[in-house]
């Protein structure tokens, strides 16, 4: 392979054979060739894209220069979720143990916050003792014995994936569908999976807030599944608020924890149970979306979610206790309401500045390597469309020092925005579901 | 300066400020940034290109990060000519002792054949003993003393070009003319000039075949001139055929002495005497046209230009006895005719695959540091429209096997187009001169 050459046949529109790209990731994952040319056929690729036979020949380049899960024959179907993240999105840690308790297995693969999103493995590292780098041959046993693994990425996982996300961040050519669903779909094929359930945010606060940009990463995933014989089924969900009321690590487990015992926000658990149930579906094609539902109810109600998640706990060498006692979990210093500072209606809460306001109280990442304050963050005591009379409190701020705990809120009194009208459209929480047979619009 | 922000903001088609081009320029230069995100920024600018102040600001910034020449106050007139590249172009060897021997003085920084193009360094150290890699210091010196330095590139010469053409080279953008502009001026204005000619090629032989590509790059390079107070005045001349008859660097040597002498090919004559009258011109702008023709026409005859060649290979260690005895000069060991194949009428002397053949014969180089064999070559001793017979020469090739030789013979009787009819036809040798003023059509 000549790199040069395919550089310039990519920067003029041609395309790359599946051996061309196979020998680009396996040169990427070795370092046989260097970041110059790695940087300049991304930057390439970011302006002339990829099609879709290439894109799929990427992500299993990708895959192939690293290990993978394997799933026993025999086991359970193996199902995961995906989010493109957002503020307060917490579902995988209620999903997991609520699927791993209705008998479908989660080999879940997250990753950290950074920038205005939150990451599963900071909220699970919350809970003390908690960890999150369990090897590959302990994630497989632990699928076998509890039917749920909540692990990062390995350096084991599709190395040039690590490779060329690390020079795409540094040289501005993330944000390009192709390249954003191979990078994923190397790392979620690597868990083996039966199926995966992808939940793809829009609106201000999403990575990819336009809902054009949302459908086409959609398709472009499913594609790349079936291509791997993995169905993919896409849910499209809100981001222009935050997802429930608490927004920080240790608030969030802590929110989770009332949502798997039948509490928590209604947003929440609509969103959590609408991917539920696709998960549960792709494990169980047979079932009907009220048998789904009901199952997934039973199990809240039964306790046996709960059940599952302090298995998990104790498993990855957390501390159970936090579950009967939420007290036990990182609390910070110094708390305080924001008070309304008008009477009015509650016209928004944009998503991407509360991400701002975290990582201000520490509790967010601007860099990868980044230490996260796991006691911090905001809990929401209003939302969109509620009403609210000066000086009721807005929020609970919850900081690690009096000057964080000031400047976090007066930021958070001046961004949730408060009219007299009641306010404009708020997204659906779920309003599309797209699988390999097209796109299915469920609210407006 | 955030370079991944400026990358960034390049790749959304924005525009580069003065000062933040001059910190790229000055990061290039002393390796404060990596070379991925420098490649990444260069494919951002390939695709989106550099808008005039921004191309005049780069070339600034480039030429600052180095050492330029310095013209004394009171010194002649320092008119250079660049030429885009080609087969057979060798007027530069004509150009700096015929200039210099008319009172120009003529600093001229050249560069190696690479590819199919020649280059004039290897050119000239076909001569034994001559060097080319003189300190700015003694080109100062020579300048004053016989009015012409024939060096190379140094290191002190704009680092920051340096490091951004390597680039460029290994990331597939070099082809951008704002790019191509910027890189060539940054070094032409190190020269410390009063005036530059430009010869830009066309046809299938140029390194930019298509006319309107290669106006731009005039137009470009005269912007640029302008800002820096050089006039450039650009002659766009033919490279859809070898110039001149012999292709190889000792082979040109030698047609330049001829030409010194007022003998050698009539085409080579025409595309160097409408150089040099330019250059004349640049230098004492009130000259007619007429009057400049006389002066360097003068200069041949009077044998002013050959004895001004002589000085110069003095000056840089070269034996002046080829001079007079070009046999001296490298010879090959393998010379053999090329037969026609066929009788006709000559259509095609197709430069690249001309240029391919002298790489083949060992006398020009794929990359940067292949060495080269000054003595192999050919000598075409028919042009395009000639009338030939079966078995008759069309070309003597000189190589230094006879495997070489033998390949090179039937490669070139391959390439040389005869047919039956008149050719079609071909680019008149100078078609166009380029002011700031604006395009003078000289031939259709």
């Amino acid at each position: 392979m000549i790199l040069r050459d395919l550089i310039e046949r990519k920067r003029d529109g041609g395309r790359l054979t599946d051996d061309e790209l196979r020998d680009v990731a396996r040169a990427a994952a070795d370092g046989s060739v260097p970041d110059y040319q790695l940087s300049a056929l991304l930057m390439a690729i970011f302006f002339r894209g990829l099609d879709p036979a290439e894109t799929s020949a990427l992500t299993s380049a990708m895959l192939a220069t690293g290990r993978q899960l394997a799933r026993p024959a025999g086991a359970p179907p193996w199902i995961d979720k995906h989010s493109t993240g957002g503020v307060g999105d917490k579902t995988s840690l209620i999903l997991a143990p609520l699927l791993a308790a209705v008998g479908v297995a989660v080999p879940m693969m997250s990753g950290r916050g950074l920038g205005h999103t939150g990451g599963t493995l900071d909220k699970l590292e919350s809970i003390p003792g908690f960890r999150t780098d369990l090897t590959l041959a302990r994630a497989e046993r632990q699928l076998a014995d509890i039917g749920c693994a909540l692990i990062g990425q390995t350096a084991e996982i599709a190395p040039a994936d690590r490779r060329l996300y690390a020079l795409r961040d540094a040289t501005a050519t993330v944000e390009r569908v192709q390249l954003i669903a191979a990078s994923i779909m190397s790392k979620k094929l690597a868990e083996g999976l039966t199926g995966l359930v992808l939940d793809v945010k829009r609106g201000s606060g999403a990575f990819l807030p336009d809902l054009e940009r949302g459908l086409e990463l959609a398709r472009t995933m499913i594609a790349l599944g079936e291509a791997a014989g993995v169905p993919v089924v896409t849910l499209m969900t809100a981001m222009d608020r935050p997802l429930g009321q608490a927004c920080g690590n240790a608030l969030e487990v802590r929110e989770c924890l009332d949502a798997l015992q039948g509490g928590g926000p209604a947003d929440l658990w609509t969103v959590t149970e609408a991917l539920a149930i696709e998960m549960l579906r792709l494990a169980r094609p047979t079932l009907a979306v009220s048998e789904a539902r009901a199952i997934l109810r039973a199990a809240i109600a039964s306790g046996a979610a709960l059940a599952k998640f302090r298995a998990i706990v104790v498993a990855q060498g957390g501390d159970p206790a936090v579950i009967d006692d939420p007290s036990l979990l990182p609390a910070a210093a110094c708390i305080a309401d924001v008070p309304a500072p008008r009477d009015g209606v509650v016209q928004a809460i944009p998503p991407r500045p509360v991400g701002q306001v975290i990582i201000g109280l520490g509790g967010g990442r601007t860099k990868a390597d980044d230490a996260v304050d796991p006691a911090v963050g905001v809990v929401f005591g209003v939302r969109v469309g509620d009403a609210v009379r000066t000086g009721m409190p807005l929020a609970t701020v919850h900081a690690s020092s009096p000057g964080a705990l000031a400047t976090a809120v007066d930021r958070l009194r001046d961004l949730v925005v408060i009219g007299d009208a009641a306010p404009a459209d708020t997204l659906p929480w779920v309003s599309h579901r797209v699988t390999a047979a097209g796109v299915e619009v469920l609210a407006g």
